[in-house]
């Protein structure tokens, strides 16, 4: 018999984890749902046309797909062989794998929107945290099997809904804790009006994906891209300019004296945004900061206005953004609905996981599971130790009894190593008086008390 | 462009189902957790190898296997060919896919004690809450994807566990209220018994497969079955008798005038288990009752001691077992760790959802996620709207504000649609006299007020 293994890039969850991404998982739900944002789920397969096309070509190359059942039905065996042989060539066949395991939120939810759009009163906020996976070479903290979370409005274009997103990231870190945070803010339309401004309209996918890795290549390896990518040097002087300025106004300037509207627009957009956002913003929110930064340009060719991006710059944490999104115009078109406008930013929630465990942020009490746990003496002291088992759950304490009465000090050792703060010791004196003897592991004593009293302390 | 849908036998959440299964996830956790069960979670896909052989023949055929990547490698295409034809001999070949989709909660965790078995502190009690798919024939009520809830106990044959199960059937039950719940209780043991005392033990699986149908088909269907299973007509009598006691004393007495030892330490078991299961019970549990029933069989061939199952009977109800379980000996034998005994439970949570659903246990309040939501009526209005939104949501209440100032009666029958009990009504007059206009739709009033009289309305 072999020795048993999960599959390459999967994991285990043990119980110290659960109960930490269940803290966060928590937190993050409680702060969606007072700001009236909805919980929706989808399935963990989607047929695989839904998918396919929507990531790329390296994306789709990501994606698990699922072999279809049933195929040793003689009557199929052409057909599957067939199709075995476009997917051999790279291609898709519904003959060999019509179903494939979620890659993000993103499409789905499009989907979703799209499918009950007679159903769902517009605006429409909706959260989603759900697993997704993907065929990536597994590495340290990349697995194959992640969870998302993400957070969207759609079918408004008021700024008030980027203000919003904005509210729910900084509560988000300040209520989990996480220190040095700074949430970058963009817009694409200033991206534009950049590329308007030194001509180079039609290359603006070059220079947003050039700027997209300033933070890994520094200024000189974006002006080394730039150059690449075709750009002249009055052009790409202009842009490093631009890109920048440190303040809307100047910017604002610049595109006045050239007319660009698009980037005013964006100008405008930003400070409209910000002026929504500080007016929700909280006094208590001293561990994050919203700043303006025009080099943010964020991969992904759907956003069309406002884009964000957050980090935890701690200098003990070394990590990319932990979470980031921003305003899309036509998401939901690829399903066949057009103009529906939407925002929405995502939470990293493993990175997220990462940052906390890193920097200890998890709350002790949170590990602890059961508070005490009673030792077996076995005899009448094991009916005696019941009912002290049910006053104690009953007086809502997470407690156990050790079910065999093993060796004293074997059950001692195990609530030791379990990690629970207290045992309960029943032997035939205190049973005979009514009492208990509780040791305290973290206090080291041993103090024998009444049932009233045992119920006090551990509450 | 085709229409957008999702995979026959899945589904979409819905926020409001969402929410109430949030609810009913919840109320397991937290009596889980108080009775000391630490929740595990395994990976949504396993090795096939894990997988396949434990679940039948037909079993097997239900499990969604996932294509392997990469199959576009040129110096693959022979083997793969020739592993789509093991596959379409109906045989599995890790060419093709060496991973497959969860099946169970059951098996997974069997791997999961033996592969962490050095970190695990034993007695190991665990719960796990997880999706599990089946391609079964979608139909009413069944899906491909659906949830799985197991609390199990490995590590000790002590009958406390055994009791401790039943106390959280109880409780949960108690707590989610629903009325009329049976936890039927029997021993693999008794049912060896049985088969003994009427000389037929080689015939225990067909004496227990056609008890486990009595449900279905009757006394006489269970009859006309053991027949066909070559049963003689003494020994079915005998069988019908015996499975008819009413208490443990008459099948005790049986099985001590014939010296069936099996069957006395079966009755002795259910004994013990009632004895330990009374002293935890809560007077408060009269929605529910543990029974001995000695019909009750449970087809799966790895229980070894006390088996359960629960029932709602209430009339109104139409539908099997809401959960069921029992002792096993060697399930982690099947990774090769023998001789670790373990006793669980689970809840079929989609049925117990239905039952929910059907008889409206769900609390009102869990519908509703929004509190109140603010008409948005544009210029000075907007910006003094979202400080009374920040104050809302300081004071912990769920709330919004429309995000864009349309026509006052589109965004009041926005709320209306959305079921948000309360609108926030702010134009001039309020925001000059530092008020609000509040309409309650339950009571149908709409009433000037001050901002902390609205917090004090709506807290």
């Amino acid at each position: 018999m072999s020795k048993p293994s999960v599959p390459q890039g999967t994991r285990d969850l043990t119980p110290e984890v659960v109960r930490k991404r269940q803290f966060l998982l928590a937190t993050l739900r409680s702060i969606f749902e007072q700001c009236g944002f909805q919980p929706i789920e989808t399935p963990s397969m989607e047929n695989l046309t839904t998918l396919m096309g929507k990531y790329g070509e390296e994306g789709d190359r990501l994606i698990f797909k699922v072999l279809n059942n049933g195929l040793n039905d003689p009557n199929k065996h052409d057909k599957t062989r067939s199709a075995l042989e476009n997917v051999l060539q790279g291609k898709n066949d519904v003959n060999l794998t019509e179903r494939a395991l979620r890659y993000d939120l993103t499409i789905p939810f499009a989907r979703y929107v799209v499918m009950h759009q007679n159903e769902l009163q517009f605006p429409f906020r909706r959260y989603q945290m759900q697993p997704v996976w993907r065929a990536d070479r597994p590495q340290k903290g990349r697995y194959r099997e992640f969870w998302q979370c993400d957070v969207d409005i759609v079918g408004t274009n008021s700024l008030i809904n980027e203000a919003e997103l904005l509210y729910i990231y900084r509560e988000a870190f300040f209520q989990l804790a996480i220190p040095q945070i700074v949430v970058r803010i963009n817009s694409r339309k200033v991206l534009t009006g950049i590329a308007q401004y030194c001509g180079a309209e039609e290359k603006l996918v070059d220079i947003t994906t050039a700027i997209d890795k300033l933070d890994k290549v520094g200024e000189e390896g974006v002006v080394k891209e730039l150059t690449e990518r075709g750009l002249a040097e009055t052009q790409i002087h202009d842009i490093i300019r631009l890109i920048n300025c440190t303040a809307l106004d100047i910017l604002e300037q610049e595109f006045s004296s050239k007319n660009i509207s698009e980037g005013i627009v964006g100008i405008k957009e930003l400070r409209d945004t910000l002026a929504y956002h500080s007016t929700l913003a909280k006094t208590e929110w001293n561990n994050s900061e919203v700043k303006i930064d025009f080099t943010l340009a964020r991969g992904l060719s759907y956003y069309t206005g406002i884009i964000v991006e957050v980090n935890c710059n701690d200098p003990r944490i070394k990590m990319g953004s932990i979470g980031g999104g921003g305003r899309y115009d036509d998401l939901t078109g690829l399903f066949g609905l057009k103009n529906l406008s939407g925002v929405g930013v995502s939470f990293g929630i493993d990175r997220i996981y990462d940052v906390m465990e890193e920097l200890q942020l998890f709350p002790a009490e949170i590990a602890i599971g059961t508070k005490a746990m009673i030792i077996n003496t076995g005899g009448d002291n094991e009916l005696y130790a019941l009912g002290i088992l049910k006053q104690l759950r009953s007086n809502h304490i997470a407690a156990e009894i050790y079910p065999e009465p093993l060796k004293f000090d074997k059950q001692m050792k195990y609530i030791f190593n379990r990690s629970i703060p207290f045992a309960v010791i029943i032997e035939n004196e205190e049973r005979e008086q009514g009492n208990v003897r509780v040791k305290d592991f973290a206090a080291g004593t041993q103090i024998k008390m009444s049932i009233e009293e045992l119920i006090n302390t551990l509450s």
